[in-house]
């Protein structure tokens, strides 16, 4: 049997098996080839705490469509997500007012990271043809050759090869290193002068929202902000956004109490002063990176999800985009075929990383816009004329935001569509 | 004695010896502080032929400066540099024209490498305070505590440490790699869709320049161009600049004669047949890549040139803004203090890195102009314009290239200078 039979199975090896490499392991899994997915942690199933990133995510349609693709959307959206309409503004003086994301009936759905990520990995775990290795940590690869050298939990080495190893290992990904040690690896990577901290609004006392829990909560204060998603409990993940020195200027809780009364003073009885207090001095909050490169691809190697293209949080595509990147890449290997692997990766990158680039230019924009520019009379009235459009002539003006959540327009033409549209509105 | 003590000298470690790391030492040195200086590759004034990187170089009012502050500027300019005074356009018929690079009497100056790097390296050895490693390669650091762990030709690891690590080994530094496993540092590197490969004209018969040696001579021609730097030896550096897929199409010596014949007709019997077969087909090409990072510094580490900031060659700015962050970190220290570095480093990163963004990004610009615009008579047009106004008010209207190439002026006020006389010429 040759390489070229088209009944061989491949030996895949995903590297990272968080949401998209879980996610990804499915995919493959499905196509009938060998997986062996590795994990620097532990099985995250079996822990009580997980360390590291934000526990909230917005799930939108492209992530939606590639859960869907493997029959996992319901058992993610319909069972546990919790669908938000519209973002709740709260203005300084605790009053707030609704910006529906899109038409009715339109929302988007807040799910919890580690709820999706064991979804994922049951799922994957339940296809025969998928083995799991946690605990490993890649130090060394050849991206060519598709050998893999691992660290395992008693810090033996592993050695391993793949006819494809696959580099869903995040934003500091350790497959990407590797990529960096090659001539004509275009990289970026910014971290933007904001950090973030995590808090929480308990349930009430009778177990329910203590806010509309149909909405994510903003409160946008200028150069910093404050939002709030909701838990499947009743509680909800508040992150503060803001640069660093003014992070570093609240040492006591004086000081906290002070900053939250004079700019989100409507929070306090929600989270609590003791939790607040307790919560945000316990943890030091976490920087925000953003990632681009080019080629996505090298050797028998692709990076997909966050190790390709990390972004900031603004625009709650992270995971979608990482999603998405599973389907379009599966959409390749049904068009070129699985065994012409030599061809796909290079029409993978080729099609993807402008796209990946888009969003990631597109959630620093965000930024920007939430924090500040939803407080803007200009913005509520583009949002209004833009929704008016969109509803006049649904397939010929759909506004920037729609086509980013709501659709899967590719991004860079979302960024197109919008430049289009405001040369339009300016004749 | 404390740290404080303003007698102490500092242990300075400059790692990386070749053009900015020669002239630091001979900076740090003056200063009084004991310099170490850490080579990768063997002392190149005992090796025959030193591999790597282009050997022309054109030295302009930056690079003098920096040399005349450590009394170097005569033995290099004075009695080696090749003056320079115009662009010498070839158009395809073999015709040629000259586009003077500013005001009578200005120009530029053609060195070799070599040459400099020697002077620099005597120049270094002779100052009782420095001492030479060559052949040391940097593994290890840590650049808070300010150890280093080199290998050295026997492959030993060597240990060292200093109050101030001056990272000046080039584009693919080490150094910013210690940098790269910190958090917080923001990083660009981009290979331009262009390789390089040089070719030599010899000397006449009778031992004279094949050319006018008062100028660089250019052939542009649309997405590709070729040009040639004269030397001491009344030799010519050529450079051919071109796509990969255009060099990789050209595989006999068929081929590269016809490709000559068509486009760099006149040149031909300048290089001479067997030489350009022998000489084209001897190397492969190289690539060209763009780095940008911030901060410049990390702990007791400060990256200086190509480690902090590498460039594509269209400006001739690389060793020239290599050269002025020597003067501009000098300037600091003599402002600041040299027991003051935990001030003097980020007061050198928050001046100088927005100077290396602009000179990075002009550089990319000035490929388009030199190998496309040159032959434009917009271009041709607007270089009139501007010779016409800074001969007539001099102080007030300074073409973009002059302020560059002729003047001190920080590089990020040259590219706003532009803007605004863009702008003046639009009304």
């Amino acid at each position: 049997m040759t390489s070229q039979d088209p009944q061989k199975k491949l030996k895949i090896a995903v590297v990272g098996g968080g949401l998209v490499g879980s996610l990804q392991a499915c995919y493959m899994a499905k196509r009938g080839h060998q997986v062996e997915l590795y994990e620097l942690r532990d099985d995250i199933r079996t822990m009580e705490h997980v360390p590291g990133k934000s526990i909230n995510l917005a799930m939108s349609i492209r992530g939606r469509s590639a859960l869907r693709e493997v029959g996992l959307e319901d058992e993610i959206i319909k069972n546990h997500g919790l669908p938000m309409e519209a973002r709740m503004i709260h203005r300084l003086d605790g009053s707030t007012y609704q910006i529906p994301y899109g038409k009715k009936g339109q929302c988007i759905y807040s799910v919890g990271r580690r709820f999706v990520n064991e979804v994922l990995l049951n799922a994957a775990e339940k296809l025969p043809n998928v083995s799991f290795n946690f605990s490993h940590k890649l130090v060394n690869s050849d991206l060519d050759k598709g050998t893999m050298t691992f660290t395992n939990k008693s810090g033996e080495l592993v050695e391993a090869q793949a006819d494809l190893i696959l580099g869903t290992d995040g934003a500091y990904s350790a497959v990407r290193k590797q990529f960096m040690k090659r001539p004509r690896f275009n990289y970026q990577q910014e971290y933007i002068p904001c950090y973030y901290l995590e808090l929480c609004i308990p349930p009430t006392a009778s177990g329910n929202f203590a806010m509309n829990p149909k909405c994510l909560h903003i409160w946008p204060r200028g150069s910093f902000m404050m939002i709030a998603l909701p838990n499947q409990d009743a509680s909800w993940t508040v992150t503060l956004f803001m640069p660093h020195d003014k992070f570093e200027a609240l040492t006591t809780p004086e000081e906290l109490l002070a900053f939250f009364k004079t700019h989100y003073p409507d929070a306090i009885p929600l989270i609590g002063k003791d939790r607040l207090v307790k919560d945000f001095f316990a943890i030091k909050p976490s920087g925000l990176i953003s990632v681009k490169c080019y080629p996505h691809h090298a050797g028998k190697a692709l990076l997909l999800g966050d190790a390709a293209h990390a972004m900031v949080p603004f625009y709650g595509q992270g995971m979608n985009c990482g999603f998405e990147d599973c389907l379009v890449l599966n959409e390749f290997l049904n068009q070129l075929g699985d065994h012409n692997l030599e061809k796909v990766l290079p029409a993978y990158t080729e099609h993807r990383h402008v796209d990946a680039h888009a969003i990631c230019d597109l959630a620093l924009y965000n930024f920007i816009e939430m924090r500040d520019l939803v407080n803007r009379f200009s913005f509520l009235a583009r949002k209004r004329f833009d929704n008016t459009m969109h509803w006049l002539f649904p397939n010929w003006w759909v506004p920037l935001y729609t086509s980013v959540t709501f659709s899967r327009m590719r991004y860079h033409l979302c960024i197109e569509n919008k430049k289009w549209q405001d040369r339009v509105r300016q004749n």
